[in-house]
């Protein structure tokens, strides 16, 4: 039978990076690419006697909930969110949702109508363009460098577009591990107040910082509570099945993204709010978080270090200062789809970069993951990777002549 | 400062039962709304250890999973659904979801344009229409009694309005507890394959039934798996904090909204959805039900008998053949909604039924819910409920005048 689908269908495509994880969860190929956190460091007794807490605590946990999430969970958030990020919200302008993910969903179904323009960086976050996409938004992408967005570039499409919102991963961003400077941070504000366009700050991996005080402070601490929307989860910090993630902004905004996940799916599972309470106040989660810090910033380093071996000629990268990515920029003869067929038969396997371009993407970068594998399989993945490059090398060649 | 939200949201309302929960949450009152399963029944121990062998058995479990759901829980749910229901489905077509809620919403996405034409009972379930209307659906009754929706009027309006699917809760039925024959089964099929029109299957209180052998089989299970979705969820028979529902149905179908699901929010909680997974292997989940049955069967004549005492004139009401409500026809100087106000006042709460029908609310009906009361307190409050009615008579008397 033929069925009868909305339009919105046309926008849908599964994610070029979930179809690989599936082939590659498979095998015995070394994979930089997805984005996992490692498993070995997951808090498992913690979060095990946190869950146990919740089940057995009170029975009301097992019952629904409210749709705005659990009240004690979003009062600590609030409470970290002051502490940590000078972020200074009430428990009552916080949404919890099914991971970020969700929150970026709910925030395009209360903003977005069809053609409706949001401006975002180029690359970005490939699941956030399938979200808006599907919203049959027209995103556009704004010049940038590695300090963010270019000012004139950005005010002339704010000027021009009317843009919905501007969506930003301004620290440690995925794919391309970049962190915004605090000049142009300000100056993202100062656009966004002075035309008046609402800001969704992505901030997924603003924890995994890997040297102390050169980071500058999220977008949202800078703002009266007006123009930004702040999203973070517990995904890349404690774990990822927990599904967790939290939006904070502007109480209009909020409390229609609630009536939306009403809808959506009535409210967040609450035995694991319930586990995070407990979580957060029986167990040292600042000290966990230091450990998946050092672990990760080892690894980058590590990897760093064999692609300066590699010594690639038009071969360039950006060293991250956080977060779970590495940008690689290869020799303009590698596309780098091509380059992952042959990398896969070699077992190693990274995400090309193209699909997290909004617009003329840039076929010969690729996304390298370095948080998933240890030091010596990260050694054996890029021992296997100099293989895959001298063949696409040699290939490249022969198809010059 | 003034937001450019979505055209979607003029069509978001926050639910009636909802906000009555709230309210009633905080206090003394007694009540009979919400849709709430007793807490008392929730099998704590079982879940407890569950959870403790989805956390410890495997790391993986704790990492970001497949969007269609656990493997093994997608077989463990078919086996199930074959055994029980006789509807024959592979693990590939079905998809998990959080809640059942979900389903429907990822089922309106992917198939519904503004505009869109769906039918429904009316009543019908109140979230599944907060769900259409916020995907711009033109929602239309379809005339119905006891049985089901009438075929003489379902086949004209099929024909003159081309509803891209019809939505049904055909068994023990919120709000109504109705229950449809297998006469008006077969011939909503027939229909529905002679116009190829998609039905939406919703089955939440499916084994919640009161008396065995009476109870005509689901759709699905009388389908080609061409024209029926089913939805069903753990909610009631499990806990409902768990969020775990499910939808199955036609593959095409079901991939589209997988790749609906991956934009939404990426996967379900696969914490819970192991949980579960260890929960059916090691728990008597079929004796469990049954002590559910048996308590709320209890309760539902308990509420019967203090119904029938009261001998309101005028009043009539369904007796359920299972779920979880009784649909209670007032008189019809009698506005529920205003009755709503002194009803909570006295200490006792239900659902006015206004707010779930599609068209011609009648405003003499309510919902009145019997499982989330023990005897004792149903008692009492019913004896509340009198106090009320004489009050509304008084009133309604007066104001005649």
């Amino acid at each position: 039978m033929k069925y009868g689908f909305s339009h919105r269908v046309r926008y849908l495509k599964s994610s070029a990076v979930r179809e690989i994880l599936k082939v590659v969860n498979n095998g015995n190929v070394i994979s930089f690419a997805g984005g996992l956190p490692d498993e070995a460091l997951f808090p498992v007794n913690a979060v095990s006697e946190a869950f146990q807490k919740a089940i057995q605590f009170d029975r009301k946990a097992l019952q629904y909930g409210e749709t705005e999430g659990v009240y004690k969970l979003r009062e600590q958030l609030a409470n970290r969110m002051r502490q940590q990020k000078q972020i200074i919200r009430q428990p009552e302008d916080i949404l919890i949702t099914s991971g970020s993910q969700q929150a970026i969903d709910l925030f395009a179904r209360i903003m977005i109508n069809p053609g409706d323009v949001v401006l975002t960086e180029n690359p970005t976050y490939l699941a956030a363009l399938q979200v808006f996409s599907s919203y049959e938004t027209n995103i556009v992408a704004v010049e940038s460098d590695q300090d963010g967005m270019l000012e004139n570039d950005l005010e002339d499409k704010i000027k021009r577009l009317k843009p919905k919102c501007i969506y930003v991963v301004p620290t440690y961003s995925n794919p391309g591990g970049k962190v915004w400077s605090l000049e142009r941070r300000k100056a993202l504000l100062q656009l966004a107040h002075k035309y008046h366009v609402v800001i969704l700050e992505d901030d997924p991996y603003g924890d995994i910082q890997f040297e102390q005080g050169d980071t500058p402070p999220p977008l949202a601490s800078m703002d009266q509570n007006k123009y930004v929307l702040y999203t973070s989860t517990f995904s890349k910090t404690v774990v990822p099945a927990i599904r967790i993630g939290w939006i904070v902004g502007p109480h209009q905004i909020i409390r229609l993204m609630t009536q939306a996940k009403q809808a959506a799916d009535l409210h967040t599972n609450s035995i694991s709010q319930y586990a995070l309470v407990h979580l957060m106040q029986d167990f040292d989660l600042d000290q966990h978080i230091q450990v998946i810090r050092d672990t990760y910033y080892e690894r980058m380093l590590v990897m760093k270090g064999l692609l300066d071996e590699v010594n690639i000629e038009g071969m360039s990268y950006i060293v991250p200062k956080g977060g779970m990515f590495m940008w690689v920029n290869m020799p303009e003869t590698i596309n780098t789809t091509d380059l992952l067929q042959i990398a896969v038969e070699h077992g190693v396997a990274f995400v090309p970069g193209a699909p997290f371009y909004v617009s003329n993407p840039k076929e010969n970068t690729m996304r390298l993951n370095f948080t998933n594998a240890t030091p010596d399989l990260i050694e054996e993945g890029m021992n296997r990777f100099v293989t895959v490059m001298e063949k696409a090398k040699v290939q490249s060649v022969e198809n010059a002549y």
